[in-house]
């Protein structure tokens, strides 16, 4: 979809490019203006087709309808506001769209939009949107975690210092820490992959649910629409039940949340006093024009303002389900936009953290020398474990409380402060507590959990594919 | 003012017992203090219990680790102050406990809590009071749609006014309305179930998410964890990876939203100048000392209420997905009160809404009533869809029109106005044009939705029970 | 400002312009591309007219530079894209603005945004911004309250039905109602004025809040930058402050709220059971091109469609309070679209309401019609009281009670039913019974208050007056 | 699990002691349930007073009403329970204070409640909770206020690194940086304040917000409660109009935004790698039993939770003024929890940070290493600066960049590679070169701002102890 005029700010402006990928066909542009008034008219002439597929009206006149559905006949800014008065777009859009095949067909142009609501409209083309949006953010999250994944493989033996309340604990591998971002990134796919399957559904329900006007070929028409479209078909129409966006909203700010986590870890670890990794630079990027040596995570800090606006935008749809009667008076209306952002933004956060993933500079060297730098305070638990055998668990615990306090108080390194302690080197080598002290020899099931997340990756990967294929 | 032991708000106090209704075993129980208590002890057992399957311990120190995992034993409010220095109340449960099971076994009271962190504990404690409160929220769910489908099935012909933007618009029945809000309740219980189901999982990963000090066991350990508790088995531990909550909150949110469709229809309808529903009285519910003729929704009002402190305490959730390395500095500790009332408030809900509508008094005369208050003019469209083969499109339109502005114009009925036209005299007999008026004749497809409707509560029905038995 | 090409959403598209006046002067128009462009070009030249002040600069390179600080020679969709780079769209823009004063002046073009840092000039134009569309909404707001004043005046004696969880509950005026809208938009007007007087500052710190390189000139810079713009002077840097931020959108918020009350009011006196009032039509607003009876309220609609997305805009601001040490990872990146949805958003419902209650319809009689279909029972309080001289509270009570009973039972009204009672018959004559039953005699201080609204609302509007003339 | 009596999550249970002091007077206790049952006893005692003031009651009976209006007559958990039949615990209060009065006086039992509605009663103590509980919050956000101010003062000239995006930039002081927490508390107490003095006013309209029932009496009843209560008087009642409600949790979560950018700061800066700050420690706090090195910023990570409850609170409420007519149908009852959680959470929040910054360890020896860390790389904007007069602006630029890229190659001291290149050392002296790599010699306006600040401080704290003594 091309970023023109009028377009709203999903996909343009001042500050939309900010926070995405520049690429027209992706999930910007398939939110944007242009790609909403491409859905209703899908779903204007879809309607046309399952209207000649139920035998109420000629195949000939359905041609001619979806012949003239084309995006490029007409200005959303226009409709926008020849759509105040009504308030919505479709009025508008249906007497213009009625012109426009009235110029090929007399007959067909008394056809469009029959049966059919403003809200159908707006309601099918709302999920087309969706559907076509999620059709690119699933790559991007599916590229995400591959990157998670490759990072969880190269860096499963990479150790690093685990940490608590942003307080060094114990040690890690950055294997493991990405293995986290992963099984995050598999769940809310998950979700947005049963959402896009299951829950993205035709309206149709006619000026109050009943389909009146459609007689008795209503449900066939609800049905065929479906099919044109690619769309579930509901049970009943969900016109003022909007369970189903709630469901697709809170798929995305779960989304949202797992690329958060991802962004967030690598904002904290880029901090010039951890330097673990930095984002791929080049093209100016993260750059500053007066200070020559910073290198900002801004892809991970952009990826994080879009979640902060997805999750919004998400929180005004779940507020938005108190639909009056059978069509709401403004909780409605409140859809459109939110919808859009929540997809984009979603969209975008995700595609960013795919860049800043895909070059991210990993330095374990550094890694390691922050896990040492308390001297190897962060071994203590292991060392008084090793002890307890020859000491008892009280005494071990004592004496290495002990030389911690002596550690912290001197400056020295934890080895240095056991050995000093008569007491302790009698009950252990050297050697034994070269490798007590060893961060590698303590990493528990670290790698067996790697593992198991690269394990669900492999058949969550072959599923999709075969899901998708 | 005193710090008094108690319940939380969720369970008690002066506004808790105004929103759900008044039943210890309800959810408001199960989201209590009592029952976090009991649940952090569950999980401190199943610990245990988990070691000794894995030949760490052994089965008589989980036994006396066990017998002492009571919730009686130990005062929460104490556990509450206590647990101020270290931020979390497991800190001064395990060493209560620890105390506790040394009275029974001085080897046993070693093993408390081993390999576990706070957050272990404390998560796994939220994923068994939400699975408890779900065992209460799910047979609610199942109560309120039974009764929304005896409405549908009941009323599935009663006549009333589909009102869009809160006008109305076309004819509808009570029983369609009613089957809409099955839908959205079958939907949004399918999402709780399946959360459930699938996304409750035990938490076990030790202080920084490898179970280090449990060496090669920890695989064994976690999955006896998760067997122990009837939890899922994560495939590694999930302590900051949070789309586990926001699943579940996210599922929690639509549902609430459904039920504020439902209350927020019964209040509207209960309007002194619509009448259409009347909730249940008795026991001086919805009375006003004052005001005799007062009959207020009070139900549907408290339902709503609890409604936006859902969706208030899900956004919390959704908003605390930012979880900083191993363990987050904030986001954590929002939770735990916050799940607590997105449980409970959304239970509240639903036990509330079941009883309005379980005895909703219904006056289909009222609804008929209103629906012929316009004089007809719900019915234009018909009529002139019943003209137009006679006189055509274009001219049955303006005849019908000019029509309904005389009944506007004079308070008259359509039937009257559209008699008095000649062309409209000619082209139809009143034997049609009274069949043409008859709301009756213009349902469409409003029955089969209810069947289909129906059908897919009863088809659920027999699933769940196949599920859960 | 134009809605030209690359606008976002707030001010065009297929959306945007739905939910506010066609006005390019308004609101809308100060919260698109354009407005934060020229906005930011403000700050720049401002900037550079301030080091000249301080001598730090010509006033022929201060010159140069503001000739060239013009919107039109640059593009809003272009800075976007080059703006993701850096993560802002400060830094591409500063790097075309020297380019541009270049042509003009080599050494101008070496003191273009010398001193400053991107946010400086983002968040001063934030505050322009804000500016420029609180300069259109507080007019907004005074033409709303006008109108509710001229309501609260001439219905001030016009009997309505007073409800309470959507019962009639006991007489009021219409004036009445529509004096409490009054008195609460001047509330929020009050706020949002404070916010426009006293917090909307110019932010100025240089790369990290301490204006290093303007060495001793920084408060002298500080000072004229200000007044510059006639923005108020910060006490500090407020990069990572952002109290002024949520003070402007906690008032925005409040002022939606206000407008809600009224939209949400006007909606259910609209209702075509209720029918008491209309809004204006004309111009095919509110209609249905297939239901021809239909009147939707739609202004009030979308202006409480508006209103939702003015409050989560609102709440993402609030939510993003938390900027890391001297610049916020995510925290700022997130305001800059959410604030233009929170004034735009804001500014359409106001402007939107004012256009509704300017010409709103309203239906005295329905009204007393509606006052009167309970019967008499909405009298019932007064009745029992007049009787208490004569009969005791307690019977008086009682008896009332009964006859209230038979009124709902038999359908009849509460004076026959009354007098039917010799008791009753005996105690109250039929005159003084005719008194106690006329809700007009029932109006407590509601007259009273009507006043007091009004009075209040000519001292504000003195005031004002006073203050921004 | 029981439903036992009890205070709610506000004040006391297993997690609510987490969050705050343990401080009985403190706001916790203010915003229980003791509380605001006393707060509605308050409000009915004050309204028998007005009206004895007025004259419609004996000094005699609205004495024997006050002398019942103690909070330990009745019990919150009773009242919870038996409201839930109309909505609220008012009804129930209304019933078992007149039986109590009933016991002193028959006369006065009859004049309990008179002319007042629940919602009087209930806004009524809303604002008297909001009032003492701001009563206790105030003087904490000065006492923390005190703290800032300290560290603004005794750290005037320590200097740090300044980070943007979490990356170092340039330095500033930790006095500065103190100053910045400051000057938002200030601002933010002055919205509290505001609001505590404005706009907490006294609700009294009877059942439909006329005063019906009271006469001609109403305004002076009305004026007389407020005088009673020490609330502000309003113009005419506002049971459906909140913006009061919206001020007041506006002005909270402005607050707590800027309690948790001190928060924040603080977590950040007891990173282990960066270890500028150590939160005051004892009793355990922040320990860990297995990790005996661990000293974890755990007053800041509760008052960060807090912050996070305090907002969604606000956000409840904020997005409930949408009331219906003359009582809401939901929003209202959804207002009582989300208060109490808005204030104390945010009084929590507030209190905590005290306690975290009245002892915090400064560490000024590892501010220093940490700004030294980049080799002088953080010093490179002043030396280009310093050499352009020398070499002009252009060579001196890429000099200095180039002996950048040299250290972050070769791990060596940008001074260093400067003077290995020889046109910089043609082009400066050594001394001169060191004098433009001192960080204190680039603090530009950091001292200045800290005065402002200071001076802001101490007159804002004469200010408000006039104002308040």
């Amino acid at each position: 979809m091309s970023d023109s005029p009028g377009t709203d700010g999903a996909s343009g402006g001042l500050f939309g490019p900010i926070f995405a990928p520049d690429d027209p066909d992706g999930v910007q542009g398939e939110t944007g203006d242009e790609a909403w008034l491409q859905a209703m008219l899908d779903a204007e002439a879809a309607l046309a087709a399952a209207q000649a597929g139920a035998g109420l009206i000629s195949d000939a006149d359905a041609g001619a309808i979806r012949s003239r559905c084309k995006a490029e006949l007409f200005d959303a800014g226009e409709l926008g506001r020849e759509g105040r008065a009504a308030g919505n777009p479709v009025v508008p859009l249906v007497k213009r769209l009625t012109a426009e095949v009235d110029k090929a067909s007399g007959t067909a142009s008394r056809q469009v939009h029959r049966g059919a609501t403003s809200q159908d409209i707006l309601d099918t083309a709302a999920m087309l949107v969706a559907a076509r949006a999620l059709a690119q953010i699933l790559p991007e999250i599916d590229g995400l975690a591959a990157e998670c994944a490759a990072l969880a493989e190269d860096h499963r033996a990479t150790l690093m210092a685990g940490r608590t309340l942003m307080q060094q604990a114990l040690p890690v591998t950055f294997g493991l820490k990405a293995a986290g971002w992963l099984v995050a990134l598999i769940e809310a796919r998950r979700g947005l992959h049963r959402v896009r399957r299951d829950r993205l559904a035709v309206q149709l329900g006619g000026a109050a649910g009943t389909l009146a006007s459609l007689g008795a070929a209503g449900p066939a028409v609800l049905s065929g629409f479906a099919t044109e479209l690619g769309l579930a078909e509901p049970v009943v129409p969900w016109h003022s039940n909007r369970v189903r966006v709630a469901d697709l909203v809170g798929a995305l700010a779960a989304c949202a949340g797992a690329v958060e986590k991802i962004s967030g870890d690598v904002i904290l670890m880029s901090q010039t006093e951890v330097g673990e990794v930095a984002e791929p630079s080049g093209g100016g990027r993260g750059g500053s024009s007066t200070l020559p040596h910073k290198r900002n995570p801004i892809l991970s800090v952009t990826a994080s303002a879009s979640v902060r606006r997805a999750r919004a935008a998400a929180h005004t749809l779940q507020s938005s389900m108190d639909h009056e009667h059978e069509r709401a008076a403004g909780a409605w209306h409140a859809e459109w936009q939110a919808l859009s952002e929540a997809l984009s933004a979603t969209g975008g956060s995700v595609a960013t953290m795919r860049e800043a993933t895909g070059g991210l500079e990993v330095y374990p060297g550094r890694m390691r020398r922050n896990l040492d730098a308390t001297g190897g305070l962060i071994m203590a638990e292991n060392v008084s474990t090793a002890l307890t055998g020859e000491l008892g668990r009280l005494q071990a615990h004592e004496l290495v409380q002990a030389a911690c306090e002596r550690v912290s108080l001197n400056g020295t390194g934890l080895e240095q402060e056991l050995l000093s302690e008569p007491e302790i080197s009698r009950a252990i080598s050297e050697e034994e507590l070269d490798s007590a002290l060893d961060p590698g020899s303590y990493l528990g099931s670290a790698q067996t959990f790697v593992d198991r997340a690269l394990a669900l990756y492999n058949e969550e990967v072959r599923e999709m594919r075969d899901q998708d294929g």
